[in-house]
């Protein structure tokens, strides 16, 4: 399993449509073979601030995801709404 | 529901016994009441970069971990190990 952290920073005045197009992202993203889970979440402490957790099977997984025509539409449009540079760490479990 | 993801950098020769401690973080972190998983993973990038991925129930959960015997003694002892300033971030869930 990787797990892939993936922060973005969103101008306020977009926040709406970034919401909208992360919800179809995530509803195909999680019909894709190689996906676990899939959830967004907002910084308690900053609302500009929102992070995809994400749970695929292996880097195989994650290639095919990456070459999806929602991810290669939809991300690209995120990332035009950013206030500041996204960030994505990819992670495997060790406890 | 809560969720934490507090990265740690830490110094090579302190990850033997970095993940001795965690070990034991996580097991008596998990038998809290408030507490709904908590797990440790490592940037796939990065070998010395540990991320907690924490979820408890409210913040009320948060503060009793934060006063608990294995959290006063175990993380600032974490803490010493660092290369790097550790960063925890709080957030909901959106999607």
């Amino acid at each position: 399993m990787i797990k892939i952290v993936a922060e973005n920073y969103i101008k306020e005045e977009y926040q709406e449509e970034f919401l909208k197009l992360t919800k179809e992202l995530i509803i195909l993203s999680r019909e894709e073979k190689g996906n676990i889970s899939y959830h967004l979440y907002q910084d308690i402490n900053d609302d500009s601030h929102f992070t995809f957790i994400e749970e695929w099977q292996n880097q195989e997984a994650i290639d095919e995801h990456n070459q999806t025509k929602h991810f290669t539409t939809i991300v690209p449009q995120i990332k035009s709404f950013a206030s500041k540079p996204s960030r994505a760490i990819k992670y495997k479990e060790v406890q």
